[in-house]
């Protein structure tokens, strides 16, 4: 058992779809949640620039003393990864395992499409890591820039969304996938649109739950789990902690008592 | 006259649109060009970032030597000239002016729209900008955050411009703005979605030309206009400036020899 907090991170508001699961797979843990709103978004940044990101804020999670840390945001998890385990005196957990192996235990024709933000599909990191359990998948890579600001801004209910996520999501159609991976933790919000497009045979693989449970699995496994009392939660934005605030209370549909201003690198 | 450059900066892409007249008014002049391509968008951050970003990118243009700094960004001169005046050792001009004195110029029944990112509508700038011309202005501020990701991934002739412009402009044409200000540096590109939506009885101020004016005048007064020669462009970008060199050509319709990398405290 540990009461040390768990911490999470994203560039903005995308990694609170992680937050909620692990809130709901783990309520006894402290959570430090840290959404990079000087910084968002990250999914055209270069790898250099997203590792830069995730270094400081993987080093401010540190002073916090978490016992491991969740990369709650595919861009990171994609281009950061490695050089994060590097670096980091605890464990780090990313976002892109979990969900190609739920994704190759879903297919049945063996047509996957990763959706995803340009540095997420560049890095070709869900291709590799789905072939590594089903070496014969045909995978189709999807980046759809515009979905995170559509979700950013809270449109995703309009019908610009629909038409955004159809021309998006014409190629995934072509490809016959009967799979398809929200690879950018901001997608699920925009489930039900995807949803729509796609039809009701195409499975939509959104790896929050997943991950939550791969973080169970790995708390168990190294007897660090806390199995009593209410976990708390913190959250800190590096901007605009109200804004930051208002939209994340929106997206979790929970209540945030604070969302602290942490400034990175100033 | 002065062979010193002048120092051009944005968020990203969009104070392209300002380069452009500039290199087109001022042929002579040596200009470099900062793109934060790190941390764009601007428009949605707070007024202590967008400053913090801005004092970074003018700090470096001074040590290339630059005779003045062109804020070519609406939501950096709403939030950040002031400061950046008081810190910079050469003159700095902003976008808010120019373009509010324009909209006044042009106005007849006084009702003056003013399009901008959330930052820029906040800050009452151009409100404030314009009353000073016209005390008995109407105006309206509409924020139009979707505008900055169209054209930063270049989506601007699709559909789903045409129909984020009609969701952001049905209050403009219910104010019955004569005048509509393009307050961001991204939103001329958009200009064809914006005119078809408004009808062709609205005038549209794009203040590029204008600022350019400014700074041609600026340039005469003080005697530092550079009158011979071919001017030099030098751009850098914060984050990857192939990427940034693809879409600037694009957006420039000119080609840019080289886009230098330049990271900002790093």
């Amino acid at each position: 058992m540990s009461k040390k907090a768990i911490g999470i991170f994203d560039s903005g508001l995308g990694g609170l779809t992680i937050l909620k699961a692990l809130r709901r797979t783990l309520p006894h843990e402290n959570l430090i949640y840290f959404g990079d709103s000087a910084n968002v978004p990250y999914g055209s940044k270069s790898k250099q620039t997203v590792t830069r990101f995730s270094i400081d804020i993987a080093r401010f999670l540190e002073s916090q003393g978490v016992k491991m840390i969740v990369v709650a945001c595919n861009t990171a998890s994609a281009l950061a990864l490695p050089t994060l385990r590097k670096q980091c005196h605890v464990p780090v957990i990313g976002v892109i395992e979990p969900g190609a192996k739920k994704a190759a235990a879903s297919t049945k024709n063996g047509r996957i499409a990763v959706l995803g933000t340009e540095g997420t599909v560049k890095s070709n990191a869900y291709a590799t890591a789905i072939l590594k359990y089903t070496p014969h998948a045909r995978i189709k890579q999807q980046s759809c820039p515009l979905f995170v600001p559509l979700v950013e801004e809270n449109w995703t209910k309009k019908p610009a969304a629909l038409l955004i996520a159809q021309d998006y999501l014409s190629s995934v159609r072509r490809h016959r996938a009967d799979t398809v991976i929200l690879g950018c933790t901001h997608y699920p919000v925009l489930k039900k649109v995807i949803a729509h497009v796609l039809g009701p045979k195409v499975t939509l693989i959104d790896s929050a739950q997943t991950v939550a449970q791969a973080v169970q699995t790995f708390l168990r496994e190294n007897n660090i789990q806390e199995t009593v009392g209410k976990g708390k939660l913190t959250v800190y934005a590096s901007d605009d902690p109200a804004r930051f605030k208002r939209l994340a209370t929106h997206l979790l549909a929970d209540k945030i008592a604070t969302v602290y201003l942490k400034k990175l690198n100033a």
